[in-house]
């Protein structure tokens, strides 16, 4: 029997993944706290909710895809929550990127409503949103896991067990210290070819088929030579998804020196009004740090 | 007219550069500290000389592959230097990586000698020198650029002028901030994934192809699980070529902030005698802060 599924949390990257859930035929229950989203993938066929209460209890699995640990608190365990419209056989899958501990305190409050939950937080930005082709991170039970996959199948394309509750979020986690990391040494090498009068653009292309290939010298540089710092992924969500790395860090006692660094550059971004640009646009910390211009 | 070629320097990466030198059917004269390696290419058909005069005397082009910059300094301008066999015509071409200022002095000590000289260091490891798939970014004078052509394409697949003398040595430079980037960043995820009770292995899986793609991810963490740490590229090369990065930054007034912490890792994996060991395994400094061990 196919699944009537919800989803609350119509952002960039949630109404283009409850859109592909819809595409590809299942019932969809929207929730949104602005309404304009919501009119709009009514038009498209789903239909509305008027809370997370509402969501949880007309569906079979209720996706989330919220900015922050406190919002999905607020929305699963909340007043007019998600665990007020639970019933037996409900799933809840996240898709916000939270913190593992707060993920697992949660689930484990929704399992005593009967509720199985999935942490499964995502890679791939606006464009593997829209396109269906994102990496997806799942923790938690691995029936729950079975049981959804072809609705994540209908929003992803790798798709991970990674392990028990929580363990979605820390995949995720390790996922962000290894962009932070690259979009910083392409700043610094950007700014280091510069100061020393060697054309950045031929720099780059001499190295990024070797050693130093990765997704960010395949992908930023041309944007960054343009003069376009424009998201992408936003240089806050970044600081966020930093500070979950380090606080999760602080919880189960790891020292983590470069992506103590990483964190605190993508800070300065907040300091300096570049909340909103890409995060590639960290280039602008090291570019203040040297009283330098990289791009038109 | 067949060049006529000179190689000086027969280590891991040098002997392998020459050899394809020889296969492309180049008369090769070689020269080197230690002379197993010598009599070894001997029988495959190139020349002895016995001091790198003798060698840039009986050349249309010499090359040096040597570890840092005291040991290109002495064989170009030391006592029975290349410098004292140098001739009209006579094309240096510098495939170590050493510091740019240095490259540059050198180059300019040759021109007074009529000869022309190019920094050219490698990326790509001794698999890419072996296979002749080497990225080889060079500096200097364009014509002498176009005139080794030939034989750059004998060792190397992509091969780029940056720029002026130096230029090639800034961007060995830049590539070296983002390889270490990465291998400090896979450290730290691998930690702090074992550290929450989580499967680094899933964890790699699962990011590997998304934004966190890079070259370190897809051929450095296979090794790491089955618990092989031998280079590949050794730390204290690493090390040195980090030094070469801090250095340039120090001359230029360039402030790195994640080269800083990126270049005080592996000099610990120095401190901790962990020297011969890959790159990669600068995880074990990771290992060390947190009191923990990945792999068998």
């Amino acid at each position: 029997m196919t699944k009537t599924v919800g989803y609350i949390g119509l952002g960039l990257m949630g109404a283009s993944m409850a859109r592909n859930l819809l595409k590809a035929g299942y019932p969809l229950v929207v929730h949104n706290r602005s309404r304009e989203i919501v009119r709009q993938l009514v038009s498209e066929g789903a239909q509305e909710a008027f809370s997370p209460k509402e969501v949880a209890s007309r569906v079979d699995v209720v996706f989330t895809n919220l900015p922050d640990s406190p919002d999905v608190e607020q929305v699963v365990l909340g007043p007019n929550g998600i665990i007020e419209g639970a019933h037996q056989g409900l799933i809840w899958v996240d898709n916000s990127t939270i913190k593992p501990e707060i993920s697992r305190y949660i689930a484990s409050e929704l399992g005593k409503a009967g509720v199985r939950s999935l942490d499964a937080p995502v890679s791939g930005g606006d464009i593997g949103a829209r396109a269906g082709t994102l990496t997806i991170m799942v923790g938690g039970p691995e029936d729950a896991f079975e049981e959804v996959m072809p609705l994540l199948q209908a929003m992803g394309k790798t798709i991970t067990h990674i392990g028990e509750s929580g363990a979605g979020q820390v995949a995720k986690a390790c996922n962000q210290i290894m962009v932070a990391a690259q979009m910083v040494a392409m700043g610094e090498l950007l700014v280091l070819a510069a100061k020393t009068g060697v054309d950045p653009q031929k720099v780059i292309n001499a190295i990024k088929g070797g050693a130093a290939q990765c997704w960010t010298l395949d992908n930023k540089p041309q944007r960054i030579f343009r003069g376009d710092r424009s998201p992408g992924f936003k240089a806050y969500m970044q600081r966020k998804d930093l500070g979950i790395v380090m606080d999760t860090a602080r919880v189960y006692g790891v020292s983590l020196p470069l992506t103590a660094v990483t964190t605190q550059l993508f800070e300065a971004m907040l300091q300096n009004g570049m909340h909103d640009l890409d995060n590639s646009a960290v280039l602008g910390i090291l570019e203040l740090l040297n009283g330098t211009h990289i791009g038109p």
